[in-house]
């Protein structure tokens, strides 16, 4: 399993993936599902990938031959909005899948992918691929993006982010996410590979965030203690206790 | 779909259920998916069900005939254990799922229970009761038991739920885990029915929670409200703020 998320804010764009891939329990490794392509001077792509690895691999090996090859072919670099670097990515990636999806007999060949960053004066974005080949974009309202096992992390996401968080707060929210997940399910855990882009320049900041590091432990026992902290603060809805929860209400909750 | 969970703390037993239920987006309704049974002055049951309506029907309209009419079969009333009624409660249902599942021509016509309450002395307990009849146990290190979409409420679950929690806290985190998953999948929603058991009492407290609740508004108001600000009293992981997050684990951190 895997989960990668990506947000789009006012400030730029937030990448997170973890590292996890097995095979059955008994076949675990660390792959770096997160890459970054920056072909030209003016274009920046982070592309995140969750499903058959052999699949995910093979496609990136396909997009670094076409940008090493130049010539009469499609690549990141001939790009000129992300949509259509997505439907390139989207193209190579369905030629991947039904090269290999027979020959599996039934396993599943299939993979998801998160294409984000910017090409020239384009507003930056994030966008899913789907295994088809085709896309859609994050929205204004849930600016965020997720394949993978996206369900444990998605509350988190959903109360928090919005388009006007700025980055430090977005990449609490993103870790506290990936937490969430990797708790869960043990088929998601770190390394995690976190990358960080200001929009409109070109330059990305990436961070790998280990297992054993003090932040990582240090987040993660803010998290629960303020969780906590949080859920005894909230207002009894005992039915000994609605009368105060009434109270609570009058003193607290805004009109309408 | 649904969500269902029971929780097992040293003052006894929570149960929280939603009550839509859905075949296909176009057919959406309002049933009650938590029952209680009495069934002697000294034992309790409450009943959650998840999965195919027809069956979990079924199974309750036999489960109150068995008690209508006593004779040589079992019933919830001459189960001397919990364990005695969650296998007499897993006969029923497989037998219920054997019956339809073939006319079915591939539905699902399975279900997944929680049993929860007590018997005589013995203790309180929380049991989950598979489509195939056998049964399953919450344990000391994750007090609880759910069914249905489980994923989205799980983090809140794994944090805050321990067995020394108080009624008034399980309750809270129930309702925010019920809160969490509602709001990421509209298959989940209200009204939502809870019941509380405190131990060796055999007296069940049921309260019904409306959608437009004032004080479920109320928690999802305060939740949402104390959820940002948790995130934003986090240490910053943002590289350039590093050093001061290796400060902030100095002075926060335990040691070890």
């Amino acid at each position: 399993m895997t989960y990668c998320l990506a947000m789009r804010l006012h400030e730029g764009l937030v990448f997170l993936a973890d590292t996890r891939t097995n095979a059955g329990v008994d076949n675990v490794g660390i792959y770096s599902k997160q890459h970054v392509f920056q072909p030209t001077t003016n274009s920046t792509f982070v592309l995140q990938s969750a499903g058959n690895l052999a699949t995910t691999q093979e496609v990136l090996d396909r997009l670094r031959r076409d940008l090493d090859r130049p010539g009469d072919h499609d690549s990141l670099a001939t790009a000129s909005y992300l949509f259509e670097a997505a439907l390139y990515v989207g193209t190579v990636l369905r030629t991947v899948i039904e090269e290999h999806q027979q020959a599996l007999h039934g396993a599943d060949a299939t993979a998801t992918l998160i294409l984000g960053g910017q090409v020239g004066q384009e507003a930056a974005d994030i966008l899913l691929v789907y295994p088809e080949g085709n896309y859609i974009r994050a929205s204004d309202d849930m600016p965020f993006l997720q394949i993978g096992e996206t369900k444990y992390g998605k509350f988190l996401l959903e109360m928090a982010a919005t388009l006007d968080v700025d980055t430090a707060t977005a990449v609490k929210i993103a870790i506290s996410s990936m937490l969430s997940t990797a708790r869960a399910n043990v088929a998601v855990g770190p390394p995690y590979d976190l990358a960080l882009y200001s929009r409109d320049t070109h330059a990305l900041e990436t961070q790998r965030i280990d297992a054993d590091s003090q932040s990582l432990r240090a987040l993660s026992y803010a998290w629960e203690r303020m969780l906590r902290s949080s859920v005894a603060q909230l207002p009894s809805f005992l039915p000994a206790d609605l009368p105060q929860l009434d109270e609570w209400i009058v003193e607290n909750l805004p009109a309408g």
